[in-house]
């Protein structure tokens, strides 16, 4: 099974610090472009792998969506998702996304934010949300970009690589951006979008506390239809 | 217009003793990978996008392609192409493909190997390949890498790197990888294949005389359906 590290006291007591645990969606830099991925929501049923805190729970229901299910295998994230706000129409439950069962022809949108680095089992969970779309429904996510997890000579080796952020001993799989996408078309997908997520050079000079001295992008963005 | 190098002296002499260059297809260690993703070709039209010596014509119509057009910027390559063999149904011509005309609907594959990246204006010529292939034909190819062409620090910033290979002052465009996935897709097709290649750890082994020591692609490798 995943490596569960949000139910580490440690880390989760420094991810909840991050200004995209404060701010929500507005202190995420990738959000706006991963917005514009996005399909219209309006009376639509989504389901959020990795739901974390239910920002894009809520946000997704102010956008008009008519149910949310929020999915997450750390219990401490969820009990800060249920304790922040209430709206019948948002379920949170816990889920191992590894061994995720989720009814057929379900949900117009599966959204994931950056939860997707952490899993072992991918070809799995794609079919399972191939399965669980709507015909010409879609799948939204981003993941720690491929340079980013693994910035050295090794991007073809592909496997566990294990960074002390937020905590000793985080495990994340690399993969290649090639392997995202040939995964989803495995599964049936048709890939509608690829983004290369990195701060432009004018966000760098104006977030010095970034000390970003590089161009190579942090996360990796995609849109499929399934 | 595009650099025509393969025009340069120096280079077309350089090139002329690659190992690719002197053995064709076998002699390029990406070619398996390649040939892979390709349709089968028994009866089929084939248009080969800087076809160099014509290495590829002659294999597509030796696997039962009823025609082959081969179009090179290079005076020098095609002169090459054809005095090596003799063949009518391979029409070989010049062509600079930034302002390249096809006829519609008239191709069952469109091949290009190690060519795009020296195009400044791909979205044009995406275009036409989309318009010259016939319903669900293909469009197979390949370029250098964006991690071979930028392996610095500035993998974000596209546009022209200029290299001394063979010669000097050699212009290629770096262009991402999600860049040449979104130009497909916004051209109308649908991305069926993405293989990074690099050589194996094996293959790196039994070759110290490429002088690798890391696992960074040099290749990119694409599928893709009109």
């Amino acid at each position: 099974m995943t490596q569960n590290i949000y139910d580490d006291a440690g880390f989760f007591a420094g991810y909840s610090q991050l200004r995209r645990s404060v701010d929500g969606l507005g202190g995420a830099p990738e959000w706006p472009t991963l917005q514009s991925m996005l399909p219209a929501l309006t009376g639509k049923g989504v389901v959020d792998l990795g739901c974390g805190f239910g920002w894009f729970c809520r946000w997704a229901r102010d956008a008009g969506a008519a149910s949310v299910l929020g999915l997450d295998v750390s219990a401490n994230m969820l009990a800060r998702a249920r304790e922040t706000a209430s709206d019948a129409a948002i379920a949170y439950r816990q889920a191992d996304l590894e061994t995720l069962d989720l009814p057929a022809a379900s949900f117009d949108l599966a959204y994931s934010s950056l939860t997707l680095h952490y899993l072992e089992k991918l070809a799995e969970l794609f079919a399972t949300v191939h399965r669980a779309l709507v015909p010409d429904g879609r799948f939204v996510f981003s993941a720690e970009h491929p340079l980013y997890t693994e910035p050295g000579p090794d991007y073809l080796d592909e496997g566990p690589r294990t960074s002390d952020w937020l905590a000793k001993g985080v495990v994340k799989q690399h993969r290649t951006l090639a392997t995202y996408l040939n995964l989803l078309i495995d599964a049936g997908f048709t890939v509608r979008r690829v983004e290369e997520w990195g701060p432009t050079r004018a966000e760098i000079a104006a977030h010095p506390e970034w000390k970003i001295d590089h161009r190579r992008p942090s996360f990796l963005l995609v849109s499929a239809a399934r």
